[in-house]
């Protein structure tokens, strides 16, 4: 039975045009619960991981508005918040598609928190805008409290301000032990939510929360080391990577090396925000001895299982041909 | 080495006159976390559950004031939120005082959902109290979006009203198999917050979240006998349980029987919505056949577990005069 991290992105939760009522979210969650039981029909065993960017920029939205009553909290928190949120309705969606499917399988979402190092970059130069769009005026007020690094963007309204946060490397899931343990028993694990909590350790050892967003597939794929998995699954928007994105010369790519998805990441083939980092974290786990990592959309995730679809980032002996362009 | 379920109270995250800072909450949740250390210390084997009421409240005052830009979630996604940002907490906060005693333990927090009968009769007539006091004109404006029940309640600004919601009764915990799991396997696991998310079954036998909030001292007695549990401890803001409470005749209650136990709660010596459900939870543990069941303050708590102090009931058999008064 092969064992599979599958990470879902923002669009398996929240869609772009949606305003994110729960009753939209966990119709989203259902569909994706579908595919993912699907996964699970042909004998994958499985641990789910998930983006958290919609929610996480709600719960700013919703500190900030309710400020003047009850204190707000640091995006820490609001990022264990979310996990709470979305792990309850993938749980709660999962255990219904299982049923359906008279399928019998434990599913449990644990709080998960990911060491970054406190020295790490980012902290110095934060890039990873959060949240929503601000005025001059609330931005002012917000550097007030002090902590908070905005960057300048311009956008329909004029010259609009957006917090910016470090996104800090993944160095390794605390609770990675627990998650295999309970996956080693057949459990569906949801964990890494939002790419984990961030965290970092003082010279005393102490572990505290960082104001930080770690990306979620580069933490996905510290979950697929940490539970020993064999696939490495990306769901997105879109059904392949592709070179020479939005120009003519567009091709997706189908089976692809190890050493090529290197030089296509070395020559800046994917932007940073978006593709690269999940071609980069396929590239880390094939490194760390994964057989196969594969980014593909939701709707195709079977197919590319089965080997239709998808690009597949695969160890340099394997390389061969592309079967399917 | 006994094992034993702890329910930590809303003062061990939130004191009253507190404004629920993520330092003020994370510095009780510390405070807390010292007290659970002494008592790994002393060889038992830990499952911690903790109220969520403040927390919820506020959650439920930012979905208000954010309810403009951002969809309010609704109470059940409010709970596992909180679950997330409270489990947060003490996982950290106990890492690093179980670092700071040399001591080395697996921490996690499982989202938890707790199943309860659609036809329970406190859906038909709400009586819990959440969230904040509304004026009459907000209270109509929520009551239009239908689902809210609300009571006038009379206060210092005079009529006011408040949301009150079910409060059934916890029939079984979903995940209570992988929290034994983990549990066997020397883990400190947190689970149930808040009393667990609430959920029903419909004739499907799909599950979804219920607009209730389960007694976290009831739910904690639920995941006692997943756990099979020796010892269940119950830590609020007193040392003993009192007969007479508040009067003349006050007396603190040292052992009790179950037999006296029930004596006690069917005349009504303790408050519905407080030293009630308590002592309700123990009755229940004692009666699934647990040792001992202890209601005390949590800076007793190690002298409780020692019998030097505290509200102690147990089964019949072992009925004998009190030790200490």
């Amino acid at each position: 039975m092969k064992k599979i991290v599958i990470a879902l992105g923002g669009n398996a939760i929240k869609q772009w045009d949606q305003k994110g009522t729960a009753g939209e979210q966990y119709e989203n969650v259902k569909t994706s619960c579908a595919h993912i039981v699907r996964i699970v029909q042909r004998g994958y065993r499985v641990v789910i991981t998930h983006g958290n960017g919609p929610q996480v920029g709600s719960l700013l939205i919703q500190q900030e508005e309710g400020a003047h009553a009850v204190p707000a909290q640091p995006l820490s928190i609001c990022g264990a918040m979310s996990q709470g949120q979305i792990g309850f309705m993938i749980q709660q969606a999962l255990l219904n598609e299982l049923k359906d499917n008279r399928l019998s399988r434990d599913v449990v979402t644990l709080v998960t928190q990911v060491m970054v190092d406190r020295q790490d970059p980012g902290f110095q130069n934060p890039t990873k805008p959060i949240g929503p769009f601000y005025s001059k005026a609330q931005k002012e007020k917000m550097e007030k409290n002090g902590g908070m690094v905005f960057k300048a963007v311009r956008n329909q309204d004029g010259e609009r301000y957006r917090r910016v946060v470090a996104s800090p490397d993944p160095l390794r899931i605390l609770e990675g032990r627990m998650i295999k343990d309970l996956f080693d028993r057949g459990v569906i694990v949801i964990a890494s939510g939002g790419g984990g909590i961030p965290v970092i350790m003082d010279e005393q050892g102490h572990v505290s929360g960082a104001e930080a967003v770690i990306d979620k597939d580069l933490a996905g794929e510290k979950l697929a080391e940490a539970v020993g998995a064999d696939l490495f699954l990306i769901l997105t928007d879109v059904e392949k990577v592709y070179l020479h994105y939005g120009t003519k010369r567009q091709v997706g790519l189908g089976k692809v090396s190890l050493d090529k998805a290197q030089q296509y990441l070395k020559n800046n083939q994917f932007p940073p925000g978006s593709m690269g980092p999940k071609v980069e974290a396929c590239i880390r786990f094939i490194k760390y001895g994964g057989e196969k990592a594969i980014i593909t959309s939701l709707d195709r995730a079977v197919d590319a299982l089965d080997g239709k679809t998808g690009t597949h980032i695969l160890p340099d002996q394997k390389r061969g041909p592309t079967t399917w362009s």
